[in-house]
């Protein structure tokens, strides 16, 4: 099991001592989902905080007609959890599906509380973690409703850098929230004016 | 100062003893905005964590139009900050303007840290808080993006008991993304479905 990586995501914002660096060793379990695998299906709760060592997901869910709207990608170095459904054990409103093979860190529910207690750095770890995903939800609610869609493109770009290469057009342009023949003039555009 | 509603805002969720009480109520400062004042302007830096005893505030923005986009309000029991600006020390994007005469508690930056530190009920209640902003900010997102405007009517209502009836319509309609004529609409359908 490789920790390299989610202990350096952790050492970026709090430094654990030996014995703590054991203890939240100690708890993690990793997990694979394979490509058009779900991690979650909409409906079913989620029971692990999850913490991506290395492939993508996306994290969608169906509108009123039936199409699929992409919320998120979560890739290397990110955490993803449905923290409704993972805090208040009720179905996930979402689902969360492979779009690569994906090799993930998963910390049950009992673990994750036992860490908060455990760990003053993980506490504090974990105030950071949620203060940031506020931003970042924030930002993307902001951007949904007020940026163009040249604009959207550009902070996806910043956001997931090289994720583009990735993914299919059509994901991308789901999370945009423009469809696929629109996002190709875009990227149109973007190559001219290099030209 | 009045120091009950926040106490019990914060005692719902976990214990302080009497010394970790003391030290929280006295970095506490009360602060009072009027009714059109601004907390806070966009652009302007965000040097406190708020929490409303009695009024209410608009969270806005002005769309690429100049027209005035109301994302969120504050209202007793709330607690009210611009995280990003907080952290982060950048303009705020926002403004957060009173409606009614707004009686607010604050702590500065340097002592929310303090806190923090000093407290650990109060890490515990911090993770909390932002896990629970968070859900809420999804919802939002959510609703903005797949329900009805009847659905996201309904949903205001139960968000926030009672505002409809100390804001303005145009605050209303602004909040759910429809126009007032639309509001109206709506608050008519309804009153026609108990007659």
């Amino acid at each position: 099991m490789n920790v390299d990586l989610i202990l350096s995501s952790i050492s970026q914002h709090v430094r654990l001592s030996p014995s703590e660096t054991d203890l939240f060793t100690s708890v993690l379990e990793s997990r694979t989902v394979y490509k058009k695998d779900y991690l979650i299906k909409s409906g079913e709760i989620c029971r692990h905080d999850y913490f991506v060592n290395k492939g993508c997901l996306k994290v969608c869910y169906a509108n009123e007609k039936g199409i699929e709207c992409v919320t998120k990608f979560a890739i290397e170095n990110w955490w993803v959890v449905d923290i409704d459904s993972f805090l208040n054990t009720t179905p996930s409103f979402f689902y969360y599906q492979a779009v690569e093979d994906t090799e993930l860190l998963q910390i049950s529910k009992a673990n994750y509380h036992l860490l908060i207690e455990q760990i003053p750095a993980i506490q504090k770890f974990i105030i950071k973690r949620w203060q940031h995903s506020f931003i970042m939800l924030q930002h993307r609610f902001i951007q949904s409703n007020s940026l163009t869609a040249e604009e959207k493109y550009s902070q996806f770009k910043k956001k997931y850098p090289g994720l583009e290469q990735r993914i299919s057009l059509r994901l991308t342009a789901s999370y945009l929230g423009i469809t696929p023949e629109f996002l190709s003039v875009l990227r149109k555009r973007e190559t001219n004016s290099f030209s």
